[in-house]
């Protein structure tokens, strides 16, 4: 079955509603109460109804963990890598609907929906390679640790899976990567999922977990979904669960603050806001690096219409360079067609909904404080092939703060969109400085040909960002971007941006795993051993 | 200098009062205001005054960080290692002292003075140790990762040293251990420590604070010292900072939820309460095992009168073997001397002040509703060489709760003293199903020569525990110690225990390192990876 949607989808779509069912306990099953509508942000059309009044929560966690959990850890992690590639699969058949949800949902563009679907893929099929090798059900955590001079009596660190349910609070920008960028390594793991997409956007995450639990790929009780409300969710995890959250900072603080989570000492991973910098080196007029350095401004302005939480939000620039990116910039944001996406011209989508428009519109007010706008920021824009009124496209907007070590919000507030600011900086150790001021940030980038410049940045920003992207003129175009997520590769930045750890491969299972030691004589450590695989690099 | 003890240290020691400054801002500080009063728990007598109030915690920190955490990251982990000999040297050097202030301030005998004291000296020379072969200054983690096709560019973690200050909110029971089982690791990675422990035990680590400032081994800033309330301090860290705080699950979870911490997601490990479970095997009437775990659990209830977070509060035994169980322990706990330190034959101390002796015996009252006094509990009973109504002695007790699973205080009401309660449990099952209900827990030991029943126990609770000791009779006498927390191994445990992790040989630096990933040239990656070492099983 594919829960009520069977009789109302296509060709009707685009006049009657779906209302889509959640998946807990083994079923499909509808809310009774509240209701949410999914909006087009192109046209204001009604897509869908999300509902999880009345869905048992205690029951859907209790399911997840007896069922879900007991069963996938009854597997090794080769065997779960299994899984992964085969719900890789099923995606991949399923790929053209995807972006036509992506595209009627969330307004995508060809590309922006291939940024999120085919992300979601590759990162499934990253963690089917490298759980095929581990063929075991805990891991083992560095040598034996001689504790009596005999050997009779020895340590032995192992890594075992979490005994409960790993729950997702995704953000409404990645419906499809969001749900499996955490899904591979907590599925991989042996820990069952259950997903609270964002209401806005759910409509693709909960197509695509019919998808695969339609395929009968997982055990019973190892994807759940919920969509609408979080609810009293929250209120049932325990110590054996953990959460990951991606969204807001006063929604974490919510979550973080929450008494159930905070008395159980509920393992929690965050990816909040972030002001993410492009840093131009000081030596880069006229190179390739300043060139470089523009063109992934304007890719990270226009992708996703710049919902990205690793996008580049401010640009530091070598003072004397500030009116040559400026016009480099807006040179190429001119050309970029803001639209419709489906007119194939169009390279930049609306917003994800009238609110997030509102709020970008409040958050460019702030900048405007401390910054005068280079290109951009009209109000009464007109989109491609839409009307302006109904839909919740955002001008690609670039802003100049003059003076960045006297500003507040240029470095504080993150308008999640089509919108960066150029920062001057006067020598390297501000532009060290500026970068730092982000207060914690996902992702930096540099460009530059000097040496020096790259090795001192990139070591003065380290403890304040979880990854720094350094572009010169031997990298060129071989770069895998600023806003790009790799899955070899940790996402993750300090304060404000959370501090959390995600992906860099194997690394990811730490959060879905335990680290203890058994002190025991070396019979008992190695029958345990047995079960173990060594994961390098976790 | 000795803070303003000079004056009135030995020999009036007994007759006035010492008043204890605060170490901050590379100057010795009293401070003016509210004061707290040290007593001594057998006596009565009134030991040292401390006082925070009116120390500058803003710039308390804010030193730490530009001159000590600075100055300690100019050296190599393998020159910081060295320093980590010298306090462990200095401190050998005081350890008489040391002896004497514990048993003024918390009643010690000298097996509880060196439980503390020694463990503190052997703490910091295994970090020394660990630290000697790491000639670098950050870590390498895990190996490059190809990320483009013809290998011009690349990605290659690192973990680097928190840029901030360690925070340490320390609990009563381990002035000495709990200093320096985080400072070792932090000072190793680089990070100044600024110390704030609990009040009424203050004393002892102010003192070795002291002496290791006095003889000028770590750079201005990399040690300081609070005494007395927190006040504000916690307001005042930022995301490069850590906490990391021993204690009560209450004022853990004010910490945790305090705004300053929440919104800049500043980085915190917490050890709180935890029910530890000593679980005999079904084999084990008449056996070696048997006697193993009898002595255990006296031992646990005796050292430092119980006042260990680790320490055996619930006892699992085959339902058949309760009996024999109770005698044997009764029957040692009957010979075990509880009194004044200062009498060479007492083996078990006092509470550490009235509140503790009060809370304990609030805390027996609730295990009796479900549990009855096998020995002990006497609530008049008479300590050797001291006056009841002034000293703070606790008289050992043992009981038996006959449906554990019915109950709900057993497993959940930490009596933080030499209070343990016997749980018959009718099969392995119900052992493992025992364990959990602690909901978390630092420890459990398991005591038996049935390989399966230790297997099996071992897997069962291991995601619920952060070690697991396991003895036998090939193990005999040489075993670590169910409460013994070796620094090679991990010391922290899920949920109700805090959900941190301290100790484990170098894991420990994880908590004073932020992971971040380089994408670049390979040149690039080269120059970066000069710095650094391969720290193994971090």
């Amino acid at each position: 079955m594919r829960g009520t949607q069977v009789k109302m989808f296509h060709p009707t779509l685009q006049e009657e509603s779906l209302k889509l069912a959640n998946y807990v306990c083994g079923e499909w099953k509808h809310g009774s109460g509240e209701e949410h509508i999914l909006i087009d942000p192109v046209t204001g059309d009604q897509l869908a109804i999300v509902s999880s009044a009345g869905i048992d929560a205690v029951a859907a966690l209790d399911y997840a963990r007896r069922n879900g959990t007991f069963a996938l850890q009854q597997l090794t992690y080769a065997q779960r890598a299994e899984l992964l590639a085969r719900i890789a699969d099923v995606l991949s058949a399923n790929r053209a609907d995807y972006f036509e949800i992506s595209r009627k949902n969330l307004g995508a563009t060809e590309g922006d929906a291939s940024f999120d679907v085919d992300g979601a893929i590759y990162t499934l099929k990253l963690y089917a390679r490298l759980g095929k090798p581990l063929e075991g059900r805990i891991i083992q955590d560095g040598a034996a640790i001689p504790l009596s001079k005999t050997g009779v009596f020895q340590g032995q660190h192992f890594l075992k899976p979490l005994s409960g349910a790993a729950v997702f609070i995704n953000a409404f920008n990645f419906p499809a990567w969001g749900l499996w960028e955490k899904a591979a390594p907590a599925l991989l793991s042996g820990v069952a999922v259950v997903a609270k997409p964002a209401t806005p956007t759910a409509w693709l995450t909960q197509r695509m977990v019919e998808d695969v639990v339609k395929a009968n790929i997982v055990p019973n009780g190892a994807l759940s979904i919920l969509c609408g409300s979080a609810r009293d969710l929250l209120n049932h995890v325990t110590q054996d669960d953990v959460i990951s959250f991606t969204g807001s900072a006063s929604t974490a603080k919510a979550i973080r603050t929450s008494p159930n989570v905070v008395s159980r000492s509920v393992r929690m991973n965050v990816e909040a806001d972030s002001l993410n910098a492009a840093i131009l080196g000081p030596d880069a007029a006229g190179t390739q690096p300043f060139d470089l350095l523009v063109k992934e401004v304007v890719r990270e302005l226009t992708i996703k219409a710049g919902q990205k939480c690793t996008a580049i939000r401010r640009i530091l620039v070598p003072r004397q360079n500030v009116q040559a990116v400026g016009e480099a910039i807006a040179g190429r944001l001119a050309s970029v067609k803001v639209g419709n996406p489906r007119n194939a011209e169009v390279k930049c989508g609306p917003l994800v909904n009238k609110a997030q428009q509102s709020s970008a519109l409040a958050g460019l007010s702030q900048l405007q404080r401390e910054a005068r706008i280079v290109y951009g920021g009209d109000r009464d824009f007109q989109p491609i092939d839409a009307d302006r009124n109904v839909s919740c496209f955002f001008q690609p907007t670039l802003l100049l703060c003059e003076k960045p070590l006297q500003s507040r919000a240029v470095n504080e507030v993150e308008v999640f969109g089509p919108v960066a600011t150029i920062l001057p900086y006067d020598s390297v150790d501000e532009a060290i400085d500026l970068a730092k001021r982000g207060a914690g940030s996902l992702v930096a980038s540099v460009f530059s040909d000097d040496g020096e410049f790259k090795g001192k940045v990139t070591l003065g920003i380290a403890s304040s960002h979880g990854r720094i992207m350094v572009v010169d003129s031997a990298v060129d175009g071989n770069h895998t971007g600023h806003g790009n997520v790799v899955p070899t590769c940790l996402h993750g930045g300090p304060g404000r941006a959370g501090g959390g750890e995600e992906l860099g491969g194997v690394r990811a299972l730490h959060l879905y795993h335990r680290r203890f030691v058994v002190q025991g004589g070396p019979k008992l450590i190695a029958e345990l051993g047995k079960e173990a695989v060594d994961a390098k690099a976790l």
